[in-house]
């Protein structure tokens, strides 16, 4: 029994590895020129190995996306705190997410192949970003209307948006993209009249 | 030499049918899906003569990529006409880009695939996208610093590039991510004191 559980543990141990060693390559040199022989001496295996676990390079890259989904959802969750204020909880999840992204290749990989091609995975990071932005926009209204200015909060909801998504898309060629810098100057730009600093970079 | 002259411009027709078929089935199934075939199935030509024209898949892409930034190129020049406004000069080379992308495949899909892949033109549309908005701000600031607000025109500039490159990206999806709509939203957004509208969406 002993034997069984540490045996599981090296299974779980390489597929992770794999994972992250499909994630750096998948961001290296793109999802197409990713060689599978590449993956697997990356992460300290055989061939037969990467097989064994994953039947094909779209089933390496169905995985990263996955881990990217959870870990992404369990910043978001992480974030919550005991934060009433909504506008300061969307702050904070930008902040949160944007960091994860800047130090974990996995969610990176996933976010950015979740974009390009759509419909391997059922869910559509971007467009799950864009739900939570505009349920928390339209709380921060019915919370503080004046603090967010005279712009209608669709309008303001589609900025949101389409800047982060695009901070997290640049950070490709640049994880500067993603830096509490640049998402301060946003925040700053957009609602100058809200203190939306980061508190860290990390979980609150 | 009248039968040579038609040669040549059936050869150019039928070269730029195939750059737009491939520009539409890699903007709908990505580069990766895409097959030649059906390539030359949408232009309306045999696969021998897609060959004549482009070596690989890898080619077309650069066809592709190259068209995109000679046309982004020209509707940015055009945007010129007699302003000494720079704020209003970067507007409406905004406006023009987003109508730009809007509309025509091509653009749409070379952009897209200098973005996911780099390094197949020497060409950054991204970057040169970022130059280009860092100095006309600059040239803004020189003119007007207080219409631009207290915020540093490095932390403006970053969040222009982010926001409207994710537009251009999230178009992938829903096109209506770049309309005049958002993009009035957005300059709205980051510079409330200036009405940055559109002209009517295309040059001026």
């Amino acid at each position: 029994m002993v034997c069984r559980t540490r045996k599981q543990e090296r299974s779980v141990r390489t597929r992770t590895a794999l994972i992250r060693s499909a994630a750096e390559r998948f961001e290296r040199h793109g999802y197409e020129r990713t060689k599978l022989s590449e993956v697997s001496e990356g992460a300290g295996v055989t061939t037969g190995a990467l097989h064994f676990h994953f039947r094909s390079k779209a089933d390496l890259a169905e995985a990263v996306e996955h881990a990217a989904i959870r870990n992404l959802y369990r910043a978001a969750r992480r974030t919550r705190c005991d934060r009433t204020d909504a506008l300061a909880e969307l702050a904070a999840i930008s902040y949160s997410l944007a960091h994860l992204l800047h130090r974990d290749v996995v969610s990176r990989a996933g976010f950015r192949l979740n974009y390009e091609t759509s419909g391997r995975t059922r869910l559509s990071i971007h467009q799950e970003w864009q739900s939570c932005v505009q349920r928390l926009l339209v709380q921060a209204g019915e919370e503080e209307g004046a603090r967010l200015g005279a712009l209608p909060l669709c309008e303001l909801a589609d900025t949101v948006v389409g800047a982060t998504t695009g901070f997290a898309l640049l950070a490709r060629d640049n994880r500067a993209w993603l830096s509490p810098k640049v998402l301060t100057g946003f925040w700053r730009a957009v609602l100058p009249d809200c203190a939306l600093e980061s508190n860290g970079g990390g979980d609150c």
